[in-house]
């Protein structure tokens, strides 16, 4: 199938125009337009090359929500005309233990994420959501749930399964005491899932100036990292901190926060941290954690929850020749919502 | 009552006589007599002032063994004449909801440790093992089961407990894959303790030198850790690595070795690790953890666990006069056994 995206041609992660070919649907491959793709961070240090050379052009996009235009002849759970949706990964071994365990995302045979990874059949490189159209496996569709706003969809397939797993994983439920650090794309949907399941959720910033956004988004409040007081005073009043900050930082400074056996879950910067303090550590049996997006089941269940508890993500449409200044604006970074990319704008010509 | 002990007379660490008086019995205090003391590098540590200042003279050692030579009126569960040991505490609040948990090392109103810590009644600081006689309250006093060589049996009130409340916390049981990294104080008993509880277990080192000691203590081989292709081939294999190195090094070495969900927890350094990577956090959801000794009522379980299973710690008996040497011994590192003090080497005079 012919069809058209926005591409990286380099690592300057400019991004143009690029007519391609979708694979001819396998038997059990599900064909689907694009409505609404989301922007997540990692888009662009992948193209930017932050996480190693890429096969150029290459078109990111792994927060994909869309509509079924055809199905192949085994196909049993999806019809034409039903709403689906597209995470991070679009394939794996499907015959180790943690496929059959349902967490994908750790594939021992190497799960083939949505764009930049050899297709596991045709060994041709995959190409992302900042497209017309996508064909992927049965396996990979997600079900939108009836009646959800498939513009503000997306981003849950990316930045809220992000933060909807580690807070699944440790177990966060009523009266859980949650920090948040980061109020960016992951931050603010892990503040409204938290909340959503019953959670006292603290947003940890370093200025309270988005205090009345995380009012309304279900947390009790800001605490302020940069305020020795409150940092203090708040010692031992945490259970888990998702931690979404993006670059480079102290892990450090944020574990006395935590309650005797509490995690502090690295999402957001992938890379170096500064060097680790253990003593916070030992002195309360805390722990430093790593979470990566989650598996598919848990990844419908998200999309289930946000369903039944109307959370959407803060979502700014913009329209596809809009992306070189979104990426921008994100490199920037603070921003407390989603850039969602409206299809309807790229012309299929 | 008028004693006598090895103590620190500045941070130059070196050890003298000291003469000083333990206090007249309370209620529900049990007088011991010092038959055994361990010697951890942790008591080298704070009579260096590595951890900050301490009050002069001060005589370390919690690693404590005797027999109990009279008892306050309220004592119920200790008579004279049995043997009994000493660890790292000799009180806590005893109210707080760590306490109530037996969890009295994470007190909220803090522990008291047995050396260099005011008294919470009197405000006289504590005094440890490398002395002939010791007061301790009822409740931190544990009890040695009958039958185990005395002479050996004081290292478990460290060594021996620091290394079995995270093979217990962590759910060590038949077939689980441990890695242990270092073979000395700490490291040997970790050995011993999850090999008796069915565990497969890897001591991780920087040569295979030690590779027979390791195999005889239960481990079923070394890997060496500066070995790339070895490290390499042994990715994800471990579920819960025991990080003895009682100095900076990187996490980040190690963590890939563990499997989805794994953790690594340091109990050897207390201080700044190297800078922490990210990536093997998030890419198997691993986890990096402390653990700091263990409340009483474990104390008595990894006491109990090594009578059973006829566990002891590699134990070099030195006389009282031989701490100097010991201390300098102990500070060149790499010895795979524990030096305890025969306190009968120490006369009362």
């Amino acid at each position: 199938m012919k069809t058209v995206g926005y591409a990286a041609y380099s690592d300057d992660a400019h991004m143009k125009p690029y007519h391609f070919e979708r694979r001819e649907l396998r038997a059990n491959d599900v064909a689907i337009e694009i409505l609404y793709c989301g922007v997540c961070h990692s888009d662009l240090h992948t193209v930017n090359g932050d996480w190693g050379p890429q096969p150029y052009p290459l078109i990111p996009g792994h927060e994909i929500v869309g509509v079924v235009t055809a199905i192949g002849d085994d196909v049993k759970n999806y019809k034409v005309g039903e709403n689906v949706a597209v995470g991070c990964m679009v394939d794996s071994c499907q015959e180790c233990d943690q496929c059959h365990n349902h967490e994908e995302q750790f594939c021992r045979n190497g799960m083939t994420v949505t764009y930049g990874a050899p297709d596991r059949i045709s060994g041709e490189i995959t190409q992302g959501g900042y497209s017309k159209h996508i064909v992927v496996r049965e396996e990979f569709v997600l079900r939108v749930p009836e009646g959800m706003d498939m513009a503000k969809t997306a981003p849950i397939l990316c930045a809220g399964i992000t933060t909807f797993s580690p807070l699944r994983t440790w177990g966060v439920k009523e009266g859980t005491r949650v920090g948040v650090i980061g109020l960016g794309g992951l931050g603010h949907m892990a503040v409204k899932l938290a909340a959503a399941m019953g959670a006292e959720v603290t947003v940890i910033s370093r200025s309270d100036k988005k205090e009345a956004e995380a009012k309304a988004m279900g947390a009790k409040g800001i605490l302020v990292s940069t305020d020795k007081d409150a940092m203090q005073a708040a010692g031992s009043s945490l259970d888990l901190i998702i931690d979404t900050a993006p670059v480079k930082h102290d892990v450090g400074v944020y574990a006395p926060l935590l309650d005797i056996d509490g995690t502090i879950v690295i999402v957001g910067q992938v890379g170096p941290m500064e060097e680790l303090m253990s003593p916070p550590l030992i002195m309360g049996r805390r722990r430093v954690a790593g979470s990566l997006i989650g598996g598919i089941k848990e990844t419908q269940e998200v999309l289930d929850f946000c369903a039944e508890h109307g959370i959407y993500p803060d979502c700014e449409m913009i329209k596809m020749e809009e992306i070189n200044s979104a990426f921008e604006k994100l490199e920037k970074g603070d921003l407390a919502h989603r850039f969602v990319i409206d299809m309807a704008s790229l012309s299929a010509e």
